[in-house]
């Protein structure tokens, strides 16, 4: 029953196909959907990556979806959330990814719809692709066989545990910024990476924090088509949220703190300087001071005549300059 | 039916037509109107602009509108909001412009009436007049005759798609704004932006904050004259309002960031300065005192007699301050 | 029926009265009330003004009032607040008032018991009188005869209308200091001015936040003796209150910025300071080591038997001056 | 039926007696306790100061108290806190003292379990006795006759009325500190003094907060031992809490304001003393650069030679300190 | 019934026995486990430490615990939580030490399952074993024959307990810390402890706050195998915990104004160091300028022929420095 896809926006259709009782029973072309809805004993799963409108208009009459849906799907800039269509429940998660050169973190966007026998994922600007759901759904055919809600905790929990990696580099990277700000080295580059970091975290915030009430409804209400006995899945989803929450807020937190502390031990570097600085500025300036009074053109200046004048006022100077040296070394100024 | 609008007060008068079946029927003058209302199988639709007293009572007498509705509706300065009298529900919105030059935002206010047959709405400062929206309406007859309450979901979405672009554009200005603050050039004007971005944000975020509740009794509760079919509607709209009052709050909270970044990179820079000027104030006040000891009167002083006295404190001179160079650049305060 | 008022203690009665049908129909001594409260068709206002305890007591013996709330209304000092007794509801106001010279805020209270056919206002330290509620109430003899209720909207809609003023102004003052700040000049009044208003505003708030609360009650609750079609009036005060709410909050806020945003431009100057300080320095330093170095008096200096030598001396210093001149002009620093 | 308490733990037992319609009825020892709370008309009252275990013990079993709530009143340490077991009802309040000589926050504790007709304080810590308390109780029979529930208001008004002069001390000290603040004297000893009363605040708050919660319950719901009629009490000890409250609060914010202010005013003086500073340093380098430039060797020197040189060097050097004075006076830098 | 355990993998089993009416009546082998489990007069409880995978496997076994709660068990990193799995409770706890050398919080965690019947705990990281809770457990069997219920019970309050001792600690800690601030000695160590003790504030944090809603849900709902006359005992640790809470929140406040008032003294040093500099540099200025002045080289300078001229600047010198000294004195800049 596996046909090639003939459609000519199918390019957008990533993989399409019928489960009965856990295991892939069809490979679908979209037109062949339909058919496969009105089985009961079966579900199907659709994948769409970054599809054109008139493949999404297809989907949308394939499945009998909503305006409104289909228009946040096809648009994407979607908040994560749960809504609820008379007869499906759409879903939207946002993936996270963080590049390396430069370092900045990429979101993409997931759009998934539920009904009672059907799932349709359409994935926007992630990186990665659920192929790897798929695979891992397909070889525990007795939770796959649970419906497609359960494809659904499969999904969220492959995108929330993208999330971990991201926020426990960041958390790496707030340690390591601590030794630089305590070192004082490099403390200009450092500003810029707290802002930089708590940047990202506000970014990651508004990916997370939703995901809190979505999880909720998942857990808590009568949803429909999510299995009484997959809520429990939901619920573990619910507390990896609620720990990268916590995380972020603490970053957060920390960092504020962190920007506070780098501004505090600026204040008292440029203290020491001062006093460090003025210790040898006196040092300079007195001896200055003794030679300018020598180097007056006075008539009768009875020094000037002494036969060890010259090496008395160096001592002088010398002196002084020792006496200057020991007493800041004293009070803390050198 | 259609006749010429002869009230002397009508210069405020935008439109006003009764629909039926979605389908534009009549137009209407202001004293037709109650003819009008009596007729079950129609809704009317009256737009007014900063309308004078005596045309707010005409209308209020037509519509049997409720006395503080229409001081409101009169006075402007009104917070949104979601109002419920007896028979007619009130809402208030606030329209927001980003002005160009000089670069400010301009809010006007929108007050809805909505009853059973008919929705009047008063405009107030707004520059974007409804005119769109009553074409949009009136090219999409199925989805007008659902009655006067797809009209209001049609004026508060108009309304809320303005505010999009405003944040999106402070968004960009936060983002250039990094910019300008990490590579510390014009770093005065920066507070200034700072703080104006501040403002606008505070000010937008009164303008859309109030709007979730107002939202959140449209899409939930039975309020009277809101079809069923279109709470879906209110839903979107709902949406679009808390990403934008997330986008404002990360915002709000990304510029505290920044302006304490923005002191702390102030505040490295003027350690730089110290250092810098220190070393270099050093490397002259070393040959200075040098040239005082020599400047010195003293009659025995056997430097100044040799052949090369004066050539040797040169080159003291010179290997002091180039000693001093390599010493401050060694330990980076140059 | 009017009679003069002959009791010693009537100093503190500013008006007392019976109405009927929003009609006053008779003046009334304190000792008179009781016998006017027997008949139904009627209600007393009583308005005392700083009372002494004996007036106090005379009048909760009229009126049978609880002693808690008696003891309330003699100390003052209290937060406003609804609460009921048995029979009474007893509410309590602030009213602000700004004084000019030297400008700061004065607050007093104003306690109202309303009870069936009764309500009894107490001011104290206000300054405005409710004579101006009374004459208006009395002028609108419809609205007055909706019975005490309405009275008591009467008298919140006047202490609260007295709020948006002060609000109004405080805000003026906010922009007014943006302008001071970032022009830089009279900094230091600045920083005291911004304290000051952020006081008057955490003052403002205490006075305007518990309203909230007080006017839910009003509008939401079943409340003993307010009138059904009263309550959308409260809705109308509750609106007042939350816009004067968020205007305090959002002020507030801004101050927060203005004051960091002022010590980041001071940071800023302190940096062009010490750059330009630095340049002039600078320039007079390397002349005077020049002339330093020309003043040593080595047997053996070529260039102090030049000709020219002077004068070649002062171009050279004047030579290094611009060029310095010329450099900080490029670098920024003048 | 009044005897010698002839335990040897009895020091720590204040006093004890039976109240029978609001008059005190007989003096108890601990081991009489059970025998008068068998009968159905009196109620009993023991204060406890400080303790040991072997008396709490024997309490207990007097009064049949739950072993967790006697393990809380001998530690102490505990929060403010309203715990119900079985038959009875464990408060904890704790007490507060402005010491003067060294100005500090001391605490105590009162743990009050109240029964059916029984009320037992421990006090812990707290300097004023409860005897000021039972006295109040015992001369108004009337009100004491309510039972126990009175006195635990008596006795939380009295623990609450302690914390008024506490808050409004700090709250002057916080107008004194805006004058010293404000007018830049004694500045170090200012932020020491923001942050102690910080501090203080913070642990007011713990102490007074929690309360919140223990009145609510006290006035609200159906707690046994509080009849109906004294609930309206516990409202107003409620109100009182509310106000110290929102004093703390608001003072709270003032102070990091104040803290913020300060900065702000020292980094405006660093400026002017920066300005000032370079504005004296330029009169004084000015004239020594001309000095130095007239003390130079060079053999062909002309102004040397003319008979004013000297006298116009002077006048030189003059005049370009009276135009730098001149010219900073003008430019604000002196 | 004693017998050794001769699985390889029990290395991880630190006790396993069967309680009879709160007596210790067997000790087990795991796989002995079931068939204790089928005696409904007894309960088994369980403690592992860092068990490998199979040990977890055989435990899940004997007792049909979920797979999910095991993979929580095993991979550890779970926040503190209580999640109900059909028939069992299951609570993650998170254990504090606080290392000495070098001072830094570790944390390690307890998972613990309840059934009806068992106690199962699984310890990660934590240094201190449970054998103390066991034993004084067995030692009051009338407190142990409550069940399981109470086992968990003294778990948790012997897991708070430790936090105790921190919480403390930090407080101490805070409190020298305001010692070092404001004396301003080792100013630098300072920020960085304040960094250090926020950071280890906020980690506690994350480890008590979720306790608040864990001990909530013991006290005050209906979990099964929760005994109703323990529910009092959690409420204990509920108390603990919230105070736990408070001292935490309050403590990172103080930090936050003790890094404020830290950065306001320093700026306020700066500002004295600042004076003093400039007070002795104009002191050694002013000599140095009057000695260039008779450095100068015009042949008619009468002063120069003075006889005393010398010994004259010496003491114009002189005064100057003393009259700058006492001018600087007085306005209190030196």
């Amino acid at each position: 029953m596996i046909e090639p896809l003939d459609l000519p926006s199918s390019a957008s259709v990533v993989d399409c196909a019928a489960y009965c009782g856990g295991i892939r029973v069809a490979d679908l072309a979209i037109d062949q959907i339909r058919g496969a809805l009105a089985r009961d004993d079966q579900f199907v799963w659709l994948g769409l990556y970054e599809p054109e409108q008139d493949v999404l208009r297809q989907v949308q009459h394939q499945f009998g979806l909503h305006d409104l849906a289909i228009e946040d799907a096809y648009n994407a800039h979607q908040r994560p959330k749960l809504e609820l269509y008379e007869d499906a429940v759409f879903v939207v998660l946002r993936t996270a990814h963080l590049a390396v050169a430069p370092r900045h973190l990429e979101f993409g966007e997931t759009h998934i719809f539920l009904g009672r026998n059907y799932l349709v994922t359409v994935r926007h600007g992630s990186l990665r692709s659920h192929i790897g759901v798929r695979q891992r759904c397909e070889s525990t055919p007795h939770l796959l066989s649970k419906g497609p809600g359960y494809v659904l905790y499969a999904l969220m929990d492959f995108v929330v545990d993208q999330y971990l990696p991201i926020v426990q580099h960041i958390e790496q990277e707030v340690e390591d910024l601590e030794d630089v700000i305590f070192s004082m080295t490099d403390t200009d580059e450092a500003t810029a990476r707290i802002y930089h970091l708590k940047r990202d975290l506000l970014a990651l915030r508004r990916t997370v924090a939703p995901l809190v009430e979505v999880c909720n409804r998942l857990m808590r209400f009568d949803l429909p088509h999510i299995p009484e006995d997959t809520r429990i899945y939901f619920r573990d989803v619910y507390d990896h949220i609620v720990r990268l929450n916590e995380t972020i807020d603490a970053q957060r937190e920390l960092l504020t703190t962190a920007l506070e502390a780098h501004l505090s031990l600026m204040s008292h570097a440029q203290n020491e300087h001062m006093k460090r600085i003025t210790a040898w500025a006196a040092m300079i300036a007195v001896p200055t001071m003794i030679a300018g009074v020598y180097g007056m053109n006075f008539r009768n200046m009875p020094e000037l005549n002494w036969a060890y004048g010259y090496h008395t006022s160096l001592v002088v100077m010398v002196t002084a300059c020792v006496g200057l040296y020991v007493g800041f070394k004293r009070s803390g100024w050198l």
